[in-house]
């Protein structure tokens, strides 16, 4: 495969980003986060500050916020937390937490009652416009992205985020990351379309017709509605 | 796709095998496991006892024992469970512990000192022949599993075991299952070359050469090292 499909995971561990308001109530009035160090996204970083979740069967203590403090504060957890918290988490884009669960948060100066915000967030690449050029991929289009190894496996409904604001990297929570045996340095090949991309074939009839990041699910010619003789 | 490629999901949540020496060690002299629950594998149940199992870092309590006893203790831990307990898991076929990291694990009567036997199982496939038939495979040879849904994603690397013994189900742990989407009761595709059975194209050249089981990464074809022409 050709080493220019290539892009860096960052795993994301459970974390936090909150309002200011709930900074000052977990953490005392007129409090401000401070910065541990710098994330790999531009201008984000992981606070000194930790909070503990509570949910409804068990709570999670020392989870760690990020900042800048946000408009709306939302919990980034994984599955597996939202099982040992007794909650049932959904899948979405950040910033979308209409409807998702809530928790108490606990904080050294106090408590919160968040009523919605804690959600699973859904696997994206975040792209420059060169890398995305690069790779072949869009803005808003889904890709693949391909592991190798003992755990191998090849992950499907990617969205693809492009922006001169980012560094270019595929964001998988930690379930994600223990599933494929992939951790912080490690790449993966991101694949806009199986068909197109993976199989080349000189021959085949059916590539060159693929348009990048359409046709599910592999091809939009290889779908049971369309039968190809 | 069409529905006889579909199997049922079994999600192995962390748990113990116990040797009969172990378990008298644990929960005292002349002890025998009790069954609690039938699981799905004939034979096979969840005990009632539970243990805590420590790691350098932290332990985790409450992990179920299955029974019944073993000829050596072995615990199938998630990856996710190892960064907790603050070991490396090795991926292991079950019964392969050969050089794995140990733990201490406690029970209400003593504790052990194990010296190896922490292992994330490697995802495999259980068949009955009957059900191999049904889905073209063969004991040994490796597919792939296909979930779709918001968190979609294509296991590799599942190895099929086929045996009168077995009941017929993809077996993951919790990580794989969490960062699919997936649960108990769900059905995945198995597809054994995502050449031949995904595309099936009646004009491809490839696919009819395809032998069902070889050829990765997706078939022998379509590997750097053969050119089509």
């Amino acid at each position: 495969m050709s080493p220019d499909r290539y892009v860096p995971v960052a795993l994301s561990a459970r974390h936090a980003h909150l309002s200011q308001e709930h900074v000052e109530a977990l953490f005392g009035p007129g409090h401000r986060l401070t910065p541990l160090f710098d994330l790999s996204q531009p201008g984000q970083f992981a606070a000194a500050e930790t909070i503990e979740v509570v949910g409804p069967k068990r709570s999670i203590p020392g989870v760690r916020v990020l900042g800048p403090a946000r408009g709306r504060s939302q919990l980034e957890l994984a599955a597996t937390d939202g099982v040992a918290l007794g909650v049932n988490l959904p899948v979405r884009v950040s910033g979308t937490i209409e409807g998702s669960p809530g928790a108490h948060l606990i904080g050294p100066r106090g408590a919160v009652r968040l009523s919605e915000g804690c959600i699973v967030a859904a696997r994206h690449l975040h792209a420059t416009p060169r890398d995305a050029e690069r790779l072949g991929v869009a803005d808003r289009q889904k890709v693949y992205a391909r592991v190798p190894g003992p755990r191998g496996l090849i992950f499907d409904e990617i969205v693809v985020r492009v922006s001169d604001d980012f560094r270019t990297e595929l964001h998988l929570d930690t379930d994600e990351g223990n599933a494929a045996g992939i951790g912080k340095g490690d790449s993966v090949e991101i694949v806009s379309s199986l068909c197109d991309d993976l199989c080349r074939l000189e021959g085949c009839p059916i590539a060159p017709a693929v348009s990048p990041g359409v046709g599910r699910p592999f091809c939009s010619f290889t779908s049971d509605k369309v039968s190809i003789r």
